[in-house]
């Protein structure tokens, strides 16, 4: 029993610490290639070209390589015998960008549609759906996996307004649903194959952010239904495991295991609270215009013709994302790394436009002192609202097209923009103002008291909280990028300001909405059941039509299967009697139509007349056929309710014990059945929406 | 609708702003009155005799108080004339140290035994409990919350061997229960009541540790039974809150609002995970030790006379515990003071003889280099280890004991003393055995390479994991402790070693323990239920006894209360008649009795042998006095199960339903009742325990 005991609990341990080591593994991988294959858009290192441009620089010795090029970096145009600058580098250079995105992109697009058409999008509404019991055949397989580890890198490096952090989850789930296969215990029970999924997609997020315990937190307040807190230890170990790997791989080639680490010298002031919540107001807005407009471009796509093209469409929205972006330098550099620019603080070594202040150094280390802009920055303001709007709209279209795509960094980029011009708009008042009462405090000994690249960050998490409606692990996951307690205040505020915004201006979240769309059938578990309709009101069949139920003693086997052939329903309930309807038991349509087969097969003397029996005791009368026992099929404790059950209590049993239907009896007597389908249609109804919207398997 | 919602979701908000608010100024309120009456028992600031000897010694300007002493801050031998060295000082401030930590003591267990005997211990055990459904009425009232905070503040300054996190949290549930009393959603409905404490467990080990994540997580894993998703949020603000609040109030008076401040310069190295996670054995070893030893002596207090003498037992143990803690300066001091010592690396300023190596700073800016222990190291490491041990058996002795009393910081303790003994050693064989292959990559330069201190922290995470079986949360309140994602594999590495060596040596961590001990109703959401009983093998009535049940037309009001004085049930189910048992509903006892006597004393013609009717229509005879109607006390919508449901599908009802009893049917007849006591019971039996343990109102 203990050795048993053991092994239960190890093979659980095991499964998740190669669901950790592979997806590090994976990530890195991803990581590495994509990082490769955007700066194969600008350029290549002749002596070693599967080197992308910072490691070619590093096998050089120049110290200073100020916009990360060096003299072993070599761009197309150098490549092909031109100059590096002037005006026909410039445009080789663009053309190059524009081809190399078309291509990656149509190979995406074209694996995708051919290989792996479940590999599309971020894949995070339907790890939703697949987490709260709904099959969906070949989502989580290995030829998803291979597509969209492949299509990510693809698409992501094709300088699509994308992210891979959505898409990593993804990933991460279909490696713990392949491998869950090798335990027995795991894979062979859909419902203890979730705990291994929810693992799997703390996982993902860790690797994708860096950030094991933020990881674990979206898991359990975004993606997982059901999270019993034995899954809460083990998802926190895959988590931690796959960023290690992720860390000792070092893709990115620093010491910090995070996307964007940042370090500010000062810390934030009381009154600044105020344009905090402001920027989660205007993170809400921009969120929900972005779900509003995104939806109705994913309808309208649905809908018309536009669905049959799906490689054109990629085709046509990379041309137009490429060629509006290249001459923006903003926009033409990978947007991690723009993130990371306006994340962070300027310094004496940052030479970006941003950071054209009026200012000497004349000390590395004295304290930065607070100056008015210049030039530079008014320059950067403007691209960088260019920036805002183009990628605001690029992003509407992208999301949804059929190659693997992800909105974190796109939404958190969208709100570092924003975020980033607030701040310095806060930071020239600051200079301005100085005497005023406001700044006075803090601001009158001269130094920098206004961050900018703070407000950056804040603004990136009232935007990405908004789009998908996280609110604690968006918090977790800002803070472990920065490591520092000190700015979870600011970062809440915004938080929060944003989603009441976004909840205020359209009730779902991005993946939500997707999931309606799509008509999952998810039975939210963070709603509240509203309204006082009752169980008899939902259940089927309604007045006037008759419930199609088998007796425990009196049905033949061609009664049953002309049943089977009249009705489509999953299963059947048993009763007495046709005259009394006291419940029996329930039996499933599958073990029905299989336990008939088979009889039929073993030929004992059962044919179309024998009595099928639910009953242990001897059939009521003995002559004809042998009578067909079916009482280890049957079974005898179905969940029911009562007519009388308010729908706010059927809800919460559907929810919390994960049912697909319950029997409904009144007196004892079976009056009819609510499935999973039907509570997901009255909900519908109930929130005067089409309820025939439901998909369901 | 929409200004009914939003006055519904602001309650909530509202309510839990309020909890952070309090908890935080309580908070404060306990560390400033805790730390001016532990050094009350040192001595006095005669100038304002309200400050403790660190804000005693700010007034002054002297910049070197190496022990904490300055000259205003007078010890007692100094008040009474005598010098601050010396055998007579020595002996007078030994004799006041006994002589005030008796007078707390005594003054903390008469007032807990006086005015509110709840009051005692940690609380948390009790706070699961209710939690889990079970109500103790006055636990969480205004006269334990006073009480508790006077008491604690006693408790802590007496010198005794215990904490002051534990009882925050039932500080902390004590406010939510009061608070929510103000918003009529939240204070009339139990269920939702428990979202206000859950979010106030939180709040109290945010305010415990300055670690609102921490505290969260805490919440979720450890103390909360049901923890519904948008609480999540909630807990998390009201934890931020009561954070934030305490940091304003700054009662520790530095600049981090956590309660170990600590900074390693050296990470660790991957070979270290060895004695990591042999510290993890250790201190599972440790938390074992100490849990089988307090429950014997818990169980030995509770059944022999020692539970009447609940003052003089505390009084024994504090003179003890003065006795000899006093001649030890590790004892001697604070607890939490000595925590922070043992994680702190030595540094230039640490003049402790615990850094007494022999090395000599020439730079402050140099490097530290590893360097032979001095003699001040061993004699520390002797009169560590003598901490150790006394700190164990008093710690054993003092859990438990009828005064507020928590063993957070026992256990940190403990776990801090072997880790650093563990670190030194680690230290030395780096330093001896430099050319070491295992040593000689990064320990070659001379550096520092190994940090005791990080042992001390590893150690006390094994120890305090070990006793609570806290995984994740422990390890994100360390992370918080500390603010360096570097240190998450150690921490997790020992903690898991320690979780799975004590759940190995002893099934339940201390909370657990205590629960079963006093033999509250609680049903362990995170334990299996293995065994294959059905729900016919738990049922009441056993075979050859009968169910109470009330028929629906045919009781009159004397057979009716005739039962009601016969039976002790809480409810009776309700059937169409005693021959068919076909189950109607299920009627309350309290809404029986109260109907009943309403009836009466209507006198609208109701007596006793009035037929008590539970259907719609008329009664069967229409002779005799008038029927008693009392279908609109019938919950027509119980809960009900089938005789051949398995008993583990019934637990799991049990737990996420929240039931109190469900009903047993075969094929629509009622048969009998489970209730969550016959749940209990049957749980306590299949686990070979004493079934009547079980306490149940």
């Amino acid at each position: 029993n203990l050795i048993e005991g053991a092994h239960d609990a190890w093979s659980g341990w095991l499964c998740v610490l190669l669901v950790g080591l592979c997806t590090g593994m994976v990530a890195g991988g991803i990581d590495i290639g994509a990082s490769w294959m955007t700066d194969l858009k600008f350029g290549i290192c002749p002596q070693a070209f599967w080197l992308n441009r910072e490691q070619c620089c590093w096998s050089s010795n120049e110290t200073s390589f100020d916009s990360g090029n060096c003299s072993q970096w070599l761009t197309w145009p150098e490549m092909l015998g031109q100059s590096r600058e002037g005006a026909g580098a410039y445009i080789i250079s663009y053309l190059f960008y524009i081809v190399l995105a078309l291509l990656f992109a149509a190979l995406s697009a074209s694996l995708v549609r051919m290989f792996a058409p479940y590999a599309c999008g971020s894949g995070i509404p339907e790890i939703k759906t697949i987490l709260s019991g709904f099959i969906i055949r070949g989502y989580l397989g290995k030829w998803t996996l291979i597509i969209k580890c492949v299509g990510l890198i693809l698409s992501v490096s094709a300088g699509l307004s994308l992210g891979k952090e959505g898409p990593m989850v993804h990933i991460a789930c279909a490696i713990g649903n392949i491998l869950s296969y090798l335990f027995p215990k795991y894979g062979r029970n859909e419902a203890k194959k979730r705990e291994i999924l929810s693992a799997s997609a703390a996982a993902g997020v860790s690797v994708a952010f860096g950030a094991p315990i933020g990881g674990v937190l979206f898991s359990l307040e975004e993606v997982s239904y059901y999270f019993p807190l034995k899954t809460l230890w083990r998802s926190f170990f895959c988590a931690l495991i796959a960023a290690f790997i992720l860390r000792s791989i070092n893709p990115f080639g620093n010491e910090h295991s995070v996307l964007f680490y940042v370090e500010y010298n000062k810390p934030w002031i009381f009154f600044e609270l105020i344009p905090f919540i402001g920027l989660g107001i205007i993170g809400g807005i921009i969120a929900t215009i972005f779900i509003k407009a995104n939806l109705y471009w994913c309808r309208y796509r649905k809908y018309s013709k536009l669905g049959q093209y799906p490689v054109t469409e990629v085709l046509v929205v990379t041309v137009l994302t490429a060629i509006i972006a290249y001459p923006n330098p903003y926009t033409r550099m990978n947007t991690s790394q723009l993130i990371y620019l306006l994340f962070s603080q300027c310094g004496i070594s940052n030479s970006d436009d941003l950071c054209d202040y009026n200012r000497n150094f004349t000390n590395v280390n004295s304290a930065i002192e607070i100056a008015a802009a210049g030039p530079g920055v008014h320059k950067a303001i403007w691209l960088l609202i260019l920036a805002l709007i183009l990628k605001l709209i690029m992003t509407i279209f992208t999301f949804g097209m059929k190659v693997p795509c992800g909105l974190f960094i796109p939404s958190l980029c969208l709100g570092a923009i924003v975020g980033r011009i607030v701040g310095i708009g806060m930071e020239q008042l600051a200079y301005t103002y100085s005497k005023n009462w406001l700044f006075s405090g803090e601001c009158s000994t001269g130094d920098d008291c206004i961050t900018p690249g703070l407000y950056a960050m804040v603004g990136a998490a009232a935007v990405l909280g908004g789009v998908t409606r996280m609110t604690v692990s968006l918090v977790v996951i800002m803070f472990e990028l920065t490591g520092g307690v000190r700015y979870i205040v600011p970062l809440m505020a915004a938080a929060m300001a944003s989603k009441w915004v976004g909840d205020a201006l359209g009730r779902q979240g991005i993946y939500d909405a997707h999931i309606a769309l799509n008509g999952y059938p998810f039975l939210d578990s963070k709603d509240e059941f509203q309204h006082t309709s009752l169980a008899a009101d939902v259940m089927q069949p309604k007045r006037n039509e008759t419930l199609s139920v088998i007796t425990q003693d009196s049905m033949s086997v061609d009664d049953i299967e002309a049943l089977l052939k009249e009705t489509e329903h999953n299963g059947y309930p048993v009763v007495v009697s046709r005259e009394s309807q006291y419940l029996v038991g329930f039996v499933l349509r599958r073990d029905l139509n299989l336990a008939i087969a088979n009889a039929k097969r073993m030929a004992d003397g059962i044919c179309g007349q024998s009595i099928v029996l639910f009953t242990s005791g001897n059939p009521p009368q003995t002559l004809g056929p042998p009578p067909l026992k079916l009482k280890k099929i049957l079974d005898m404790a179905p969940i029911t309710i009562t007519d009388q059950t308010p729908m706010e209590t059927v809800v919460d049993m559907f929810r919390k014990l994960g049912l697909r239907q319950t029997l409904v009896t009144h007196n004892g007597r079976l009056l009819g059945v609510i499935t999973k389908k039907d509570v997901l249609r009255h909900i519908k109804q109930m929130d005067n929406e089409d309820p025939n919207s439901v998909l369901f398997n």
